[in-house]
């Protein structure tokens, strides 16, 4: 994606305001809970310094300014989401057994399970404070407005991940299922994200629908994408062993495609212990099922649904362009 | 306690709230994750109905009361105190690998780790959505206030539980911290009910601070005590082992007075594995160094400074001797 001076602007605000956040955050002593938080958010000076892209509070200022208000004011929200998505992360890390985050040990392994839950819950809260720094910018009832819809997002966070952690120990999935589950996982927090954008960037009820549709389909197509990529992805863009996610049995988009459509592929999932020499095999039954094509159509499926609703809602804005470029970025992304 | 007519309309009240919270504040098809919470608050339906004893929002409902505000109106606040004091039982049992939470086994023993957190997180999320129920009651501005004071208090929780789970690897605890620990552990929650009771109840800026602090020194009285039955309390009346604190060597103002006052109390503590026949040997050490008198002491100055800003704030009150009848159950509790 080329760098437009207006992005590197608000991921620099983004990344400053999360920042402070988490410093300035905390009444106390509590400087070694400070320090796991800055570890996780990848700003440890440890010479290794990688942070998240950043996605959320990236497509909620630019939902903002796209509805012609100042992204700058929306800072204070747009680091609300990218906060409780790191909270959901260090959550998720524990639950996943994930050893590793961004190419480091994550919190828990370095931490222990009871801190880095503490951790968590920490983030947690500190993401929620940040809301109430859109005063005086914005009114009591604006930021009430947006405080409520982010607290019923996190339940929804909840919801979803109960919803992946249970598949582990179901059989057969079905499509519903597979969308209820990213529904709340990864499309609330998106959705909410985009729509937040809108809310402090304009009064106007249909703009701010739209742009919450234009992120419910942006985060299903990312999700799709990302879950194609876990399978098809090239190993050295994505950083992740190509088709990890059948090693790691995760169910995603493509997998429960085949458990649905191919008896050879479901057994042998069933079966599971998957290797690496295992699955060129593996591959060649969901190519032969469709499941190649279905995925990638399907996220394409979403990625159009996303442009119709961004076009519809700021189709004439100068702007445009760069939100277009942003959101096929996302979708297409090669990491 | 005698049973005051309008102490257990509250408690009827708070359940049905507490109780409609989690029954109707999920979306979607999560009913299994609803089910973790209604099993975790006690109401599951398997014939052993045992819940907490509700003390954060009924001093809530009390504080309001007193105020001259209507109870009932800062009910949805009172579900909030109570649901995020659950929220955070259910990880202190995960980091704590307590297998037990009112002589049923702690959700995590039943669910297992990773939807237990999950489950905590969203009675975090649930108990937050509280709050803005108390619209159109009160308004967008009160609201918002309660809801920060609320996340500011969480934030404070998770300080107190980094403390407490980080002298696990410390040496000799100091009185200061301690201290500390309990003010975020325990006292800043119960402070924040008191306090935003009176803010329910009266716009006079100088009572909401008196309740604030009464809050604060009863959470400090009530946390001495707590820890006074850890060690000496009646195994009868507590439901816990006498003394099982110095078997589960829990960091306790007794144990952390007697690593500071005796020699021969802090060696042994050192060494660990208390078994039930060294209990009256280290009991006697205690005793030596004055620890016990010097807790019950503490607990009741707490007390006594917990009185004073009670009656400061509300002591012409005809329902008066009420809350100091509750305030008195609290710290001189047996159970």
């Amino acid at each position: 994606m080329r760098k437009y001076p207006i992005i590197v602007d608000m991921l620099e605000h983004i990344e400053t305001a999360c920042r402070s956040a988490v410093e300035n955050g905390f009444q106390s002593r509590a400087s070694a809970l400070k320090d796991m938080l800055i570890y996780h958010m990848g700003w440890a000076e440890d010479g290794n310094i990688k942070t998240g892209k950043r996605i959320r509070p990236l497509l909620l200022c630019l939902s903002t300014h796209l509805c012609g208000g100042n992204w700058r004011d929306a800072i204070p929200a747009a680091s609300a989401v990218e906060l409780i998505h790191n909270f959901s992360l260090i959550h998720d890390d524990i639950q996943d057994k994930s050893p590793t985050r961004h190419g480091k040990p994550a919190l828990w392994e370095l931490q222990g399970i009871a801190q880095a839950i503490n951790a968590g819950d920490a983030l947690f809260s500190l993401a929620l404070n940040q809301i109430w720094q859109l005063a005086p910018r914005f009114d009591a009832e604006t930021i009430s407005q947006c405080s409520q819809l982010l607290t019923s997002t996190c339940l929804q966070l909840t919801e979803g991940q109960y919803m992946d952690l249970d598949f582990e120990n179901r059989g057969r999935i079905t499509i519903e299922d597979y969308q209820s589950m990213i529904e709340g996982k990864t499309t609330a927090l998106i959705a909410t994200s985009t729509k937040l954008g809108a809310m402090l960037g304009t009064l106007d009820r249909d703009k701010q629908g739209l742009f919450h549709q234009y992120g419910y389909y942006l985060g299903l197509a990312f999700q799709v994408m990302d879950d194609f990529l876990g399978i098809w992805g090239d190993e050295a863009v994505t950083g992740k062993s190509t088709s990890s996610d059948l090693i790691t049995r995760k169910m995603s988009y493509p997998v429960m495609l085949g458990i649905n459509r191919s008896n050879h592929f479901a057994l042998r999932w069933e079966k599971g212990n998957i290797q690496p020499i295992d699955i060129p095999a593996i591959l060649a039954m969901l190519d032969d099922a469709g499941v190649y094509l279905s995925t990638r159509s399907m996220a394409r499926d979403y990625t159009d649904l996303a442009f119709v609703k961004l076009r519809a809602a700021v189709g004439d804005h100068p702007d445009y362009a760069i939100a277009e470029e942003i959101t096929d970025w996302l979708v297409n992304r090669n990491s």
